[in-house]
């Protein structure tokens, strides 16, 4: 896209395909990084029979560098990794027993056996892979073996407490999510609800991200607050937290697993 | 437009028409409302030289029902009318004074005298115009005569505290904006912070609509709430209730200056 | 209490009593209702041994009219009610099974068979009182049967869209508690979403209150909003309701289910 | 306080002299700090004709380590310190004006002479005072002259663009108050909506402190946060940041100006 003309220009060439092909649009978004320079648009048609083929003709009217996704199965695979807290994982599991996930979870990895039971509960397979007494690489490489086991769209980390080593995150480019407790970019690390509580502050939040090499910067799907003050103890924000934690990660994957969620650099463009 | 196909028929006319007369596309916008089966399009351009031409081309292109809107002057002219509190008033005055607003201040009707000396300060000129021991028809004769004396877009109701005659509204349609200090459709009427004192609520709200003929009822432009509790008298949500009546009235004239307000019925498209 | 000066003098009748007695004191809220002239307190200890003794030398030193209520036994015991939705209740199974509810859930009654599996998920009882081809005092009676084979503090009504009876309702004077799919008092009876998409409101709620003989008049324990907007159907914003009524209610639970909801006459006074 | 018990104690200690002086109590709220072994309390009466008998009795009956603060002068005095945006100073000027300040602007100081006429419309005092071709020394030294050519209660840093020295900051200790245009910890330091921008944030913020020695780390007064979103630019987000810094630091104020505010170490206690 060299300049704003050729948005127009764009948006004629994609709409007018469609309207050719007797594709039925539902929805359209467009935005435009005047920065990066880069043209993002999310098309929702109801009756695009043959997806190859359309997604054929769209490279061929579109600029050499275009990126076409196009999405004929909408209910992605996911695994979800966790650690010992269950709040997530919980609410992940009733969304998918009830069909309100919008993707189905193929199976659950813990590094701690806590979540078993209730993974049993909803006949999700739970595999416990220990971290301890062993180094990184032999513990993601038990951990690949799982995952590679399964077909999946998203790697779902729901308070799963282990850092990933960069070459296991290569693996799955802006395909692994993780909720983070606390509003990035403030309090990266360890004990962020201890460190708000040192710090004074008035509102907790949490960050859901895509995971990238680097701790806690990857590009952000979407990011909630609520107030606390002064009778909040550090663990008390941890209690709230929680909440807010749950919330923002069930947001974050109803947007990606709709679709809704672009990345470019660092950044997300998210068309709700 | 019969079905959703034409959407994609009608982004193609629409860009196609801008790309062949090398207009820029800055951003483009669109909604469809399949209940009410109807399009709604905004689109900004930078450098539309000959906006009656673009017009008229778009009539050409567009089914005979379609509505064209372009905006040459982006600075609307308006007059503010108002009651004794001075809260909305004087956040418009500021911001007019600071070219914030989006619009200009023409003059601004009191139907009493205390908001004469901040409209001064800002030399703003005030007319009061009294209701009291008239009929309406001559107040409202009285406001037309100063209003008419001016070329305006909007007529804001800014905690203007009288109700004013349908015969009165229908000379500016969907041109008078009122701030309700209430969260519409609860508390309709009068004295809404004492009903909701009495009712217990836990959270107060303001709303931000334009004037119809129906009390209270016309198609919302934007609305906030703000948390309350036990502890806050009826005085006290009086009190809250004014920063929120500001706020939301402050964002809906940003939204409606900026072109961003749609409607169609009794509701607005709203594009953010 | 007849003034302000008895306000200081019941705060040292009740600390001063306490420290009489060494009792802890971790935590004290008081409220003034100055228009209802009634005083709240609420007051946390740590080592009461005797609440027997306590609650007798507390109606020994305060006014005739004074009600004292002490919480031996935190973990309330509660019936949950049910229609077809799963949200609320999946949410309350969770935190039961987890020991985050604050109370114990007795048993589920459903009037539809929908949600047996959820609960046999979790091994709490359901019972199926089908309200079909029965009178109003058929269909109560059989819940009352249910209900009276349990010694229970709430009935929480999570999503039951049935209305139950005066007579029902007084069996439980403040003891049942519902979640309401509006921000009332806006939208009071039968579908709120739809009502709300028909009026074009920019934000949607839900209320949880107790269950009086008024529908959806009674005492309001806590509210949320979440916004919407133009593109959103009557669907979308059922769908996003949903979500606010879960928080919602979980919020209301946890504050009742802590003491932390005191109710005079139609209002809650909640210290949180 | 030794320990818990003590609380009862200090709270009969309290009310029990307030009642012997037939003071009425409007409202009273304690807090327990627990981890620094601190009890708060702020006591609202309505009749105390004689501060100073009271604060020496307060004394008397109170820990030798405890602090007493009576405010029988309800007002406070200010002096407003600005660079050249002009938001947060209007704001306190109109309500300065209204008297819904709870505090009386003295003056303002700014570094350029940008808003000196938004000062002449309400007869405000402005000095301007120009850091520019002097050391720091020198500024300091001709805005102390100023300040001090005044008795205030609080020192306002409204946008005001300059780091202020330790030497200068001791002078006013917990006395200046600063709007800090992030919300902190996030985004130390300048250009806080361009990192915001930078990292893909999906909420910004505005954050209310003391101002103390170490840079954007005094005390937490009050914060709030608005969503953004992809389609803002680093200018879009400081427009939308203006908004909110203008609504905490009113906010803030509010809550100071009214005795609400305690600060012990790095921390306040707000009782709203």
């Amino acid at each position: 896209m060299k300049n704003n003309k050729d948005r127009a220009g764009l948006v004629t060439t994609i709409s007018g395909m469609l309207a050719k092909e007797n594709i039925n649009l539902v929805s359209m978004r467009e935005h435009v990084d005047t920065v990066a320079d880069r043209f993002f648009a999310r098309i929702e048609v109801d009756n695009c029979a043959d997806t190859r083929t359309i997604e054929e003709k769209l490279y061929d009217v579109l600029p050499a560098d275009a990126t076409v996704k196009l999405n004929p199965s909408p209910e992605k695979k996911i695994i979800v990794m966790v650690t010992r807290e269950h709040h997530c994982l919980a609410d992940i599991l009733i969304r998918n027993q009830f069909k309100t996930l919008g993707a189905s979870v193929q199976c659950v990895i813990g590094n701690h056996a806590t979540l078993q039971n209730i993974c049993e509960r909803f006949e999700i397979p739970f595999y416990l892979v220990s971290h301890k007494e062993k180094d990184r690489s032999t513990f993601e490489a038990e951990l690949l073996e799982i995952i590679n086991g399964y077909d999946i769209d998203f790697l779902v980390l729901a308070k799963f407490m282990r850092i990933l080593s960069p070459g296991f995150i290569t693996k799955f480019p802006l395909r692994i999510i993780n909720i983070h407790h606390s509003f990035l970019p403030a309090f990266i690390g360890a004990n962020p609800y201890r460190q708000a509580y040192e710090r004074g502050v008035k509102l907790i939040g949490a960050t859901a991200h895509f995971v990238t090499n680097e701790l806690d910067e990857g590009p952000i799907i979407t990011q909630q607050i609520i107030p606390v003050n002064h009778s909040f103890t550090a663990e008390d924000m941890m209690k709230s937290g929680k909440e807010i934690e749950t919330a923002v990660l069930a947001k974050a994957l109803q947007l990606v697993f709709d679709d809704r969620v672009f990345v470019h650099q660092n950044k997300t463009v998210v068309f709700e």
